[in-house]
């Protein structure tokens, strides 16, 4: 997603024209179905311009005409609004134990959520077998979408772990995976020639999904921390998420809290080795699923369960300290507990924070805030699904079929 | 220094000729002297373009024409350069022991460098008497700048540790300040209306500077790793200065390398204590300036020392260590050990990298590299200078007088 270049590129009509397009889309996007006069009032640009260029969107079928306003005196104006319709994205979030496939629509309406059991371990057989498994899935979307009457604007797959700008999959510990081409097999299987599939790691585009869905006050710089699988952080920096040279970023469960061999921040901040110690008398053997034990421990601790509030209390001060580590380096503006996580963040706050502001250089922790996510367990599928909207929302318009 | 917005802003020719302007002078900036048709055929730019884009900003004195090029067939073409006479950009490092002066015009050349001894501290009178001594040399600067016929383009000042985006010094903890409206008091004791003062961070101003100057090939993802004052590190992503929603980043010293209480990163890999480990003999009160100790150690350090080298071989270690935390965050292409780390290089780098690549989830340590500084002790105060040529290499020309 890498797209920047640090020497500017020369500019010209079209590039203007691009912008300006996204210029109408992100307004509507952020403020719903407008005038003609109220995307000109509020962006800037003037009538005839935003004319022409709503034009061009409606020909395109990326806007529609949704009716008139009539609140206001005078001619009442032709209101209109995201389209819909034409166009699809689709987004696949893969987990050790799960498949989920999440498709939107252009005006980001969600149009299916299905969940598939899944063994992600490649075992003996390599990763072909699940790679099977996730094309499979994938391609049942993209009928399903198409039967709809809709193009498919791209499809991502989100995999906990390393992923390699090129689609490869470098290393991902849950699945027991490394160096797997997800993104030339994948393409290979589904034989569409022109679909834009691409491979990005899981808590990176859980946060495209927050920044966009989450519903906060923030734009440029939010962090999402997904326990998952390990402990991972997506990293949003003004307003894009943080790539680094290779895309192998916000591996922050990795910090070992100690001394060589010391335990890391996933050992002791874990969902999983919460998990464990909350329940004592669970079957590790049955973990494979953790989101009905994290159901049961929130459960406990609601009930006031001595053993599941000191393991929910031990979990957030690690967290802390690493979120801490995070924050002087980063300094972002809000921290979202994620996935499992915010399930069990009226416990884990408290003591996160605490340990947040103790360990930050910066007063006041730098001003971050703690949260939880309200997205749910399919974050990064509607985070791959949406990177396809953000292309669009850059001006960047699909090409006509 | 936070510009990006996430939402995009309308465009018009203006913007066209704004970022046309910039591919000119970083074209320039980076290639050197050219031909206007040489201009033309690397950037893309058609000749016309390039001629009008370059009459503008010889009127402007940015560019001169510098003689021709007669190593081609046909008409010699005359030879564009950025033009050093008519503007000039000033950077000011603070440190506890001293202050340091750099201007350079706009074409990069170095016009004056100076060094006064300082007292950074405010003890008990307040950090008037240091404001007061930053500014009577910032004046100086200035006044020395202006003598020779060049406008002041802008004055930065680099200080260790956290610093708001208003100029104000939230936190120094190697000057002893918090709370100090540099950037408020200088423009007031200057009494210069219109010049553009600005205070920024020490280790982030350095990988400005590092980043133009270092002669790395490198554009994007480079950090700066300063020992001068603590440990901080500037974080370059996308080829922008990582600013973090305050301005509180690259704070990798406070890592605390244990659980709770244990000593922290610049506790272990300081340059400070690893003088005095390596130094045993050495005066504490005499370390207000490292530099001759660092040069001793090195001096021990050649000659086989057991105690220097194994100091040298733990702080590498420990360094190591830390910066595989920030390497599993932001995955830089490559960290470029600065200002008293440079000298000690050698031998830190080596005991560095193993732990670097032990301790990054990435294999290969995500690709990064260690590497010196060439750039000396006044690495920030270059950038300092530098940021306010980079402000007019974005096709931001500065006002006419």
């Amino acid at each position: 997603m890498k797209t920047t270049r640090a020497d500017p590129q020369p500019a010209d009509f079209t590039d203007v024209r691009a912008t300006n397009l996204a210029v109408v889309l992100r307004h509507l996007r952020a403020h719903g179905p407008s005038s003609r006069a109220a995307i000109a009032a509020s962006t800037g640009l003037n009538k005839a311009t935003v004319s022409s260029l709503t034009g061009d969107l409606i020909r395109q079928r990326l806007l529609r005409e949704s009716g008139l306003t009539s609140n206001r005196i005078g001619r009442p104006g032709t209101t209109l609004a995201l389209d819909g319709s034409a166009y699809a994205a689709i987004g696949l979030q893969v987990s050790a134990d799960r498949l989920t496939a999440l498709a939107v629509d252009f005006a980001g309406d969600q149009l299916l959520l299905w969940h598939r059991a899944f063994d992600g371990e490649p075992a003996t057989t390599g990763a072909g077998r699940a790679v099977s498994a996730i094309a499979a899935l994938a391609q049942r979307a993209a009928t399903r979408v198409r039967q709809q009457g809709r193009q498919v604007l791209g499809l991502t797959v989100a995999v906990p772990g390393l992923v390699a700008d090129g689609g490869t999959v470098r290393l991902s510990p849950p699945l027991g995976w490394s160096d797997v081409d997800l993104r030339g097999l994948l393409s290979g299987s589904l034989r569409q020639p022109g679909l834009d599939v691409a491979v990005a790691n899981h808590a990176g585009l859980a946060a495209v999904a927050e920044l966009r869905y989450g519903g906060h006050q923030v734009e440029l710089d939010l962090t999402y921390v997904s326990g998952v699988a390990g402990v991972e952080a997506g990293i949003v920096v003004d307003g894009r998420l943080l790539h680094g040279s290779r895309g192998f970023t916000g591996q922050i469960g990795r910090f070992a809290l100690g001394t060589a061999g010391s335990p890391t921040l996933q050992d002791l901040a874990g969902v999983e080795p919460l998990v464990r110690r909350a329940l004592p008398g669970f079957d590790p053997e049955s973990l494979t699923d953790l989101a009905p034990a994290v159901e049961q421990v929130a459960v406990l601790a609601r009930s006031g369960d001595p053993g599941a509030l000191a393991a929910l209390g031990d979990t957030g001060r690690h967290l802390g300290q690493g979120l801490a580590l995070l924050a002087n380096l980063v300094n972002p503006e809000l921290i979202v507990l994620g996935d499992h996580y915010a399930a069990l963040a009226e416990w884990l706050i408290p003591a996160a924070e605490a340990e947040l502001t103790r360990n930050t250089l910066a007063p006041d922790a730098g001003g971050v805030r703690l949260t939880a996510s309200s997205l749910g367990l399919h974050a990064a599928a509607l985070g791959g699904a949406v990177s396809h909207l953000d292309r669009v929302d850059t001006g960047s318009l699909p090409a006509k079929r």
